[in-house]
Parts: C-alpha cells; sequence; structure tokens
C-alpha cells in the first residue's frame, strides 16, 4: 500500500520488459536469441540430454512479505528450481521467468526480484541466462513461476529410483533450518516485535529465506558412480525419502537420532520448544539432497564431497527390502514414516 | 460453487497428480525422464537448436469461464505456445504445465483441462509430450502457465529481425475472428441470452475459442529461403507488425483493404457494427504468421503453402525504409500504423 501512495505502481507493460532486460544477466555463448522475439533459441552442449524442470511461488501459499524481501523471495525461488536440477546431478543452463502482478506491485519490486535471481545464478558461480518469460496482471496474489533448462551427461543422471536393500541413505549439509526460521518469524509476529529476533536465532533465518541449492555436490554426488537414486528435500525428509523408497520399490529404516542439525538451528528449536527430530523430518525447502548410496562408498564419497565443496554427507538410514516397510527411530523407539510435507490443498 | 455443494472439490496434491497423470498423452523415445522426478530429462533431436517459451494465462484477465470451457481455455492456451515455437519455424516437442488453483475449482475441471492439451496436440498431429510441471493452490484466480521447448534446425530460425525495405509483408490465414468472437460472447451475455448465439456466427466463436497455430506453415515459410522475419499475431496485428519493423529497421506501408477477413467473420462484424478494418488490425490471439518475404517470392511461397497445408498467404503490405515510418490505409486515407494490442497492466 505504501507503494500505492507513493504513486510508484506497475508502469506499461512493455517499460516494465524494459527495466526487467537492464536487470537481466549477461547471456553467454550459448543463448542465439534471448528476451525479445516469440521464443529463445539455444545450443545444447554437445552429447548432453536436457532436464527440464518447473516450480511455481504463490504469494500468501509458498511465500510471505512480511517476512522475506523481494529480492530473498527471487533468490528462494529460483534456488527451489536449480535444486532440482541439482537432484537429477545436472547443471542449470537456462532460465525462463514469469510474473503475475497485483497492480500494488511496483517496477521496483520486480526490479528487486530480479537482482535475487541473479544473487543465487551468481552465488553458484554459474552462467544460467535468462533468456525469455511472461508477465500478466492478475486480480489476486502475485505468482513467481520458473523453468529452468538444464544438462547433464546421460550416464550421469540419477533418479529417484534405483535405490537397493543394504544401500546407505545420506543427506547432505544440515536438516530442519527451514521450518525453525519460518517459526522464528511467525512466532516474532505474533509477539508484535518484527525485527528484533536475535542475532543468535541468524543462521535459521538465512536458511529458510535464501536456502543454497546443492548444485556443485549433485553434480559431485552423480557422478561418483556410488550413488543408487537422488531427491532434494523440498516437500519435507520424510516425504521425500518416502518417495524415493517408493520410486525404487525398498523398505527403509531411517534413524531419526543421526539426522544432521546445526547447533544454531538446534538452539532455536529448543527456544521454540520443536522438537528437534520431527522438526528435521517434516522441514520442507531444505533442498538438501537425499541420496542412497552403495555401502561400501560411504566413507569415501562423504570425504570428497567435504574436500571439493566443505559440504558434510551424512548416513541417515539403512535401505532395506520393501516388506520390511519404512520406519524411522528417535528415543521414543520405532514407528512408521509417514509423509508429513506440504499438501497444496490440504494445509 | 455448484462443484463445492456436489462436495467434489480438489482432492489431495499427489491424488491430482495421479490423475493428470493418467491423462496426458503418450510419451515418445526422446523422453528419458517424464514427470514424477525432480526433472524430466529429454534428448534433443540430433543437431537441432533448442526454442524456450511460455505463456501464462489469468482466468478473469486471459480468459472467461462464462465465454469458453475448461477444455477450449486448455487448447488455446497450448495453441499460444506452440504458435510461439511456429513463429521461430519450429516444432514443438516437449511441455511442461503449471496450474495455480483455488479450491473451488474440481479435480474435473483439470482433468478437461487436460483433455484440451491433447486436443490441440492431436490436432497438430505432432507428439508433444507433457514431461512435467507444478501444482499450487491460490486464494486468487486460476493460472494456467505452459512452457514448451521446441526445435529447430538453426539455419530456418526465422527472427522478428532481419527485414529489408522492399520485402511483401503478408500474413497467414484470417484477421478479425478472434475479436469478433470476444464480442460477440460479451454481447450475448449483456442481453442475458448466452447460448443463443446464430448458426452463422459458429466460425468466429470458433476461432476465438479454439485457434489452430499454424505449426506446419511455420515450418514451410521458415525454410523456403524467402522469408526474412516473421513473428505471430498474439498482441494484434498493428502492434506486432511495429515489433517486426522496429527489430527489423524498417519503415512500412500497411494495406489496410488487403488485410484478409472471412465472409462470415464479416457477416458478424456487420452485425456489431465493428469496423472491419480497425478491429483486423487490432484483434489479438489471431495466431496467424506475419512475415516479411523477398518480394520475387510472393506468388510461388503462396502456392507452395496452399498447396501443402490449404492455408492462404495474403499480401499486406510493402517493407520501406525506416525514415518513412510506418503507416496503414483504408478507405479513410493513409494514417500512422499505432500500437493497439493488449498491455497488461493498462487495460
Amino acid at each position: 500500500m505504501a507503494n500505492q501512495k507513493e504513486g510508484a505502481g506497475l508502469p506499461s507493460e512493455f517499460e516494465l520488459i524494459r527495466r526487467i532486460r537492464t536487470a537481466l544477466p549477461e547471456p553467454d555463448p550459448s543463448v542465439l536469441i534471448g528476451v525479445g522475439d516469440d521464443a529463445a533459441a539455444v545450443e545444447p552442449g554437445p552429447g548432453m540430454t536436457t532436464l527440464l524442470t518447473t516450480d511455481t511461488f504463490v504469494e500468501g501459499v509458498d511465500f510471505d512479505v512480511a517476512f522475506s524481501s523481494w529480492r530473498q523471495i527471487g533468490w528462494k525461488s529460483m534456488a527451489a528450481n536449480y535444486s532440482d536440477i541439482a537432484a537429477m546431478g545436472g547443471v542449470p543452463r537456462h532460465v525462463l521467468t514469469t510474473l503475475c502482478l497485483p497492480t500494488r506491485r511496483t517496477a521496483n519490486d520486480v526490479e528487486v526480484l530480479y537482482a535475487g535471481f541473479r544473487d543465487l545464478t551468481r552465488h553458484t558461480g554459474l552462467s544460467v541466462p535468462i533468456v525469455g518469460g511472461d508477465l500478466s496482471s492478475t486480480d489476486g496474489p502475485t505468482v513467481v513461476s520458473i523453468t529452468v533448462r538444464g544438462e547433464a551427461e546421460e550416464k550421469y543422471i540419477t533418479k529417484r529410483c534405483g535405490a537397493r536393500p543394504g544401500d546407505t541413505l545420506c543427506v547432505t549439509g544440515h536438516l530442519g533450518a527451514s521450518e525453525t526460521g519460518l517459526r522464528l518469524l511467525r512466532s516474532s509476529r505474533e509477539q508484535s516485535v518484527p525485527g528484533s529476533l536475535p542475532d543468535r536465532f541468524e543462521d535459521a533465518l538465512f536458511r529458510h529465506r535464501t536456502p543454497v541449492p546443492r548444485v556443485r555436490e549433485g553434480g559431485i554426488l552423480a557422478r561418483s558412480g556410488r550413488v543408487r537414486a537422488m531427491i532434494d528435500v523440498s516437500d519435507g525428509l520424510s516425504s521425500d525419502a518416502l518417495h524415493l523408497c517408493r520410486d525404487s520399490g525398498i523398505g527403509l529404516a531411517l534413524d531419526g537420532t543421526a539426522l544432521p542439525i546445526e547447533d544454531g538451528t538446534r538452539r532455536a528449536m529448543e527456544d521454540l520448544r520443536l522438537d528437534p527430530v520431527r522438526t528435521a523430518l517434516e522441514s520442507g525447502e531444505e533442498f538438501e539432497l537425499l541420496c542412497a548410496v552403495s555401502p561400501d562408498g560411504v566413507d569415501d564419497l562423504a570425504a570428497e564431497l567435504a574436500e571439493c565443496t566443505g559440504t558434510p554427507l551424512t548416513p541417515i538410514g539403512e535401505c532395506l527390502s520393501e516388506d520390511r516397510g519404512c520406519t524411522f527411530t528417535d528415543h521414543a523407539g520405532r514407528r512408521p514414516l509417514r509423509p508429513k510435507g506440504y499438501d497444496h490443498f490440504r494445509s
């Protein structure tokens, strides 16, 4: 509303496109035709298989402008798409961006959103030009929809299926920070003290707002020859582990006590009285990679990943035959693993 | 609301994905990994350049459920994307579909929308599998967002730039029916007699609801060696001709009296007291192809196109040097050509 009072609002569609174009990252030699024609034209890398993914973020459903800046929203929505490409063992190469904009949005909001796209891409160190997109007005919430074209060598593409009984389930990085960050922000709003969150919560907030997709890690895992199946943690560890098990036709004994949780996140969980294991199991948009590793290769692979990227790889469970079902164990004993992630139509 | 009373509504996200998957067209050998993994994997045709385009349709802005069925909405939103690929001289190969759904929508609405996607694809005679997508809930209007990956040989890709003074501007098919169909539907609603439109208006209504993208025509035009620039008529002839002129750095003398208008459309225009030239100039979503043809090649090209596809190619103007500006002539004389298409943020 502040923006409307200032008389900013949205300029014409063509002016907005002009301003977006000036905010775009540099194209690279693979782009024959970029933004501005009926379609973009790009040259696939020689011998590479094309990966395609799309993820959409709706204001009020997938993000809250009270909790994240447009720059952070841009970062995170691009990160979710890169994470899907990373989970296949691929590299993002070209992007299309679509926005549905209510009139309360301003050209500045849009430029800052694109700055967030650019921030994330720069952080990955990759050249991933935005080569096209679409703009529409809407009477409803802002919608940010991104499509990414990625590439991988076919022999290294890592699917959700392929895990075998005896494999070790491993996860990159740490879990639980995204949900913990969101709970911190909600709790702060309920107490009407926005902006006053102590510094010690910074890590969880950072992970909630600007999660880093594991693109380099995905490539190393996929090319290692030791990873038989992979998925990213976007719905929540429990749901995503169950996807991998269902698609691979296996059971799973997940060790809840082994889930990697950062100290800062754990302290915030304690403050909020969140159960750490349950939060780490259910936290969505973590964008860590979950993979089934041949059992003799875990230590070497973890060492290689740590050396190349600094990212830990933690064993968190054992793949079993399908008839043994999917369970997890924590201090309270062994229980069936249930999907607890977000359902867009049942929340 | 009727649907909610019947208790239909939306099922869970996973159930909806399951129902969508059963409604998908068959994949083809180019699809290594289709719907259901983190990303799709597809094999580019050997030696082919990749085309990428995306178009988004917002309920209440880009379509009206009072005027079109979900099946027609599916057809038209897919057609708009295919048309962008056709305008480059390419062939659509793989599709991603994203829906943002308010709770008043039902699983049946979604299945029928996908039937519309399939109808259009079958009509083109091409194999264009849907290989992925995304679903979100929304508190706002339904959003249908489609991304198409197409292919073309690099040497035949036809851009908006490249037209030269002396070229003949030509258009495929006929103009004005889309806007005329929309006006008929609006006028029918104002008179509170929906469904009672006479049969003689069928052509214009058909063209408004289920326009046919010129995919085969685009390929023939691009490979002819006679077409120097091409664009599809999506914003409206005047706006799209001006895009082509601006990108090519040329002027244009458009002959308004030469614009091809079907007899049925012309009769409907008369009934509605629409100016035929103005309507043909401004009607958006026509999905005809507008192209600059080397002047000695128009007759042969028109004959070839008619023989192969049955679609007429009509000369409608002459490309000029840039300093002569862009004008159109009708019964009232010569005037500057102005963009009159739809602006999402100024309508």
